[in-house]
């Protein structure tokens, strides 16, 4: 796509249809100043087919801030608004809209608060609420969803490659097969649920990473034909990188050509005194295939060096390589560990798109507005109860147990101060009737999770780097059970409304239904 | 993100890491101008789990033009390469490597020969053979898989949807839960594939297409919270878009108060003289509320109102609330075709994420080089055949019978002449004791598939439109048996290798074997 097409299609544009005529209509009844409040939430956890998430990271809300500091109404925008005729053949947007646009139409008076990226997240918990001018927290929606969906789907996913590579480093490989320029935003969903580098030249630097990689079996592939071989092409690479030196080794066979080969190559780096860095497996029954490979190494006196695996790996396949190393490394005279922890895993099209759950239900629903500096709670009622919103302005608590453990998510009115209470008492989010009391003295900690965001401009030294990120993702993670937190069957975290908004919301329903 | 991060990421670095790494090298070795030929193809049909595809619609060749075009290694780019070390606290790229990508790091020097974009494609056939210089063939691949893989993955699951639909309008909705910027190349294939429209306002305009979008849930709610109701609501849509008046039914309740309140909004309307356009059923049984819709709505004489159709729709939901209506109109005094003739369906996550299948599995495979203005085949030898390169310059040619309709794609060696052969001998492409002979005289047509891309540049008139692509996809769809068409479990349509080149494959696997 030519460079003009992109900026146009990725700055304020980057919105769905509906957004603007609403506005439009919002201003013309007089309504586009009226603060509203906009809750961002899930519904449910990814879930691949096979296996499933117990919860989320939440990511992408550092990218919607640059994106939001940046968006505008500039000429080229509204020359396209403007041209834009309805079936009458009249503009759609009158000029006194278009003209407060090119004033008004930025963000910069939405005031957001909500869960900070990194931070684990659930369903239906209010992850992020905007208030601000009507006109402009609705035209957010659309970006806010595209940006924190596809970023927190990603990093999800890396977190659970990372747990099941035993904190084994993985590489972001996806580009290539990734929805698009989706790729980059992509990336830094990876960076933040743990992936330690992506192949991705641009993006990696524009996030201030070093991109990652080996060499393809291309490269083999013209020595071969020139009537070279594997050897000669490993020889070359070695030249050119004698410190950075790791070798592909499935172009011709990967036991009986690659790694001799590869072996040879390394001999020769280490006479002239220098240091291979290892090998890369890319096809075949990459278990077995590290094992060998390992026993070669070893056995030539290079035990220090890094088996990278690629080729269709997802958290299931590492679980399985893992085990399957566990178990038979013995065998081979291995010690499993040892070889466990020269592992190094490149995921590609798995993470990026992560694969059979290629969205994340993301939703911006409005949940209150503001009539004569009052807040008045806004519904939307629903034939399926597990879909009409939590009405209101309010709080978002994480309760911790004696252990330390984060035992439920509970979503209070504003007003209540859940941490002075002696007693909690909490429903069941859809299934009212259900419902349980909580005391006080039976937990070790009542959070406030929402802070208000973002906490400073991009360009401030403030501005979240993706390594605190990770750090508040690795805390929270610590404080949650394992069965939660496990790659298949986890265990249902329990998400709670408090008695007084349960009440506020059964109100407002059956006051909607008599409409 | 920034718009420094979108432009770095989006550029010339939108490639993986490897590519310039192996670049670099082929510099050192004196390669990087040696002519080598990649070909792009895919190994398998999208399979969505419970359906799957007997085809694609290559797209994305276009936006790929556009991007190669602009692509250039400024002083912004070599800047990062600049900086980044090896192990050894070494700039990982030379200097003179720098500098001959600042002259010549851009994409001039390729030809490219293929098939046409919205052309209808199978596997393992060669859509795209790039020929020029080593190193710049090489940084090419990842960002032509992307462009390539992600438009031809959603070309074809719009081709399915507009199947489904019979025909009627698709409106692509999916922006809020695309991955990431991805929407925007993904809303050009889902254009190329035959969706209509679009709701997503940027990447329209920059294509030159009316974005589309009617009003959301959030108005209706919030007239409702300043104590108003949902007549209000429609009523101030139709005040501000009287010609263009699509109101959506399903706030409070569909049948109990949405249909008649757009009713009566109609009504209001029809008086003053206009026309209103429709309403859009977001949630429930959607063939059910779309028969008693359509009653109401004929009743109140709006028979020609427009039903847009929206809420996790895919090819098969389409299917099944298309078949409902036709079985159950009659019950409800409704002429089915009459009722289907009205509807519209908006279409999110599945078409813009291709959910279910997240990925088209494309590759660009090295097939020759270029030694002393000879072309020499490259062999990449996998365990799995099917995994085997095709070897060697080539033609491709699309074999029509006697009715008119395409059966089986052949990949030929560049020299032979499949039109002047009174008979064609042809193999399996992977078990190549499956053979057979295909007399010219059963043969309507021998279309050789491959032409020079890209015709003229993108700001050339001569550029594809996406309406010459669309009917280019119509023209290839029509020559197809339906068996292939098929939503579900589709007949295979035959891939062949002449053979000639079976006897160079074999001849090359075996050399490869004994390397």
């Amino acid at each position: 796509m030519r460079r003009a097409q992109r900026e146009l299609s990725e700055g304020i544009l980057l919105t769905d249809q509906y957004q603007l005529t609403m506005a439009h209509l919002y201003f013309r009844q007089g309504l586009h100043r009226m603060p509203v409040q906009f809750e961002y939430f899930y519904r449910t956890n990814p879930s691949y087919g096979p296996h499933q998430s117990g919860f989320t990271v939440l990511a992408g809300s550092g990218s919607l801030w640059a994106w939001m500091a940046e968006a505008r109404f500039t000429e080229k925008e509204l020359s396209y608004l403007r041209k834009q005729t309805g079936r009458n053949g009249k503009p759609l947007f009158h000029s006194d809209f278009l003209e407060w646009l090119s004033l008004e139409g930025n963000f910069e008076q939405l005031q957001i608060v909500g869960v900070q990226e990194g931070r684990v997240a659930h369903p239906t918990v209010p992850l992020m609420a905007v208030q601000g001018p009507f006109a402009m927290a609705q035209i957010l929606e659309t970006p806010l969803l595209n940006h924190m969906n596809y970023q927190t789907l990603i990093a999800t996913r890396a977190v659970r490659m990372h747990q099941a590579a035993e904190g084994r480093p993985i590489l972001e490989f996806g580009l290539r097969r990734a929805q698009g320029y989706g790729a980059n935003p992509g990336v830094r969903g990876a960076l933040v649920g743990g992936a330690d580098a992506s192949s991705n030249v641009g993006i990696s630097h524009a996030l201030g990473f070093d991109p990652k990689g080996t060499h393809a079996h291309s490269m083999v592939q013209a020595f071969m034909a020139m009537g070279g071989g594997e050897l000669e092409a490993f020889r070359a690479y070695a030249d050119v990188y004698p410190d950075d030196c790791l070798l592909l080794v499935d172009t011709v066979n990967t036991l009986e050509s690659g790694v001799p080969n590869a072996i040879r190559t390394f001999e020769e780096l280490r006479k002239k005194g220098h240091r291979p860095v290892g090998i890369r497996l890319d096809s075949g029954d990459l278990a077995y295939l590290t094992l060998k490979a390992a026993q070669a190494l070893d056995a030539a006196g290079f035990s220090d060096t890094t088996i990278v695996l690629s080729n269709q790996l997802d958290e299931l396949v590492i679980w399985q390589i893992i085990s399957q190393i566990r178990e038979e490394g013995p065998k081979y005279g291995l010690e499993p560990t040892a070889v466990i922890k020269r592992l190094v895993f490149g995921v590609g099209t798995s993470l990026v798109t992560s694969k059979g759950q290629a969205a994340l239900d993301g939703v911006y629903k409005l949940t209150a507005i503001n009539r004569h500096n009052k807040w008045l709670p806004a519904i939307k009622v629903s034939e399926s109860p597990s879909k009409t919103v939590n009405p209101g302005a309010k709080k978002i608590w994480r309760l911790y147990d004696k252990r330390g453990k984060a035992i439920v998510d509970v979503l209070a009115k504003e007003d209540e101060p859940l941490d002075e209470l002696p007693e909690l008492h909490l429903h069941h989010p859809v299934d009212f009737s259900i419902q349980r009391k909580l005391k006080k003295k039976d937990l070790s900690r009542i959070e406030q999770i929402w802070v208000e965001l973002p906490q400073s401009g991009p360009d401030s030294p403030l501005f979240d780097t993706i390594e605190q990120m990770r750090r508040r993702k690795d805390a929270d993670l610590e404080c949650m059970y394992d069965g939660v937190k496990r790659l298949v069957n986890p265990h249902l975290y329990h998400v709670s409304l408090t008695h007084e908004l349960c009440e506020l919301k059964s109100q407002l329903v059956s006051q909607a239904r008599r409409v």
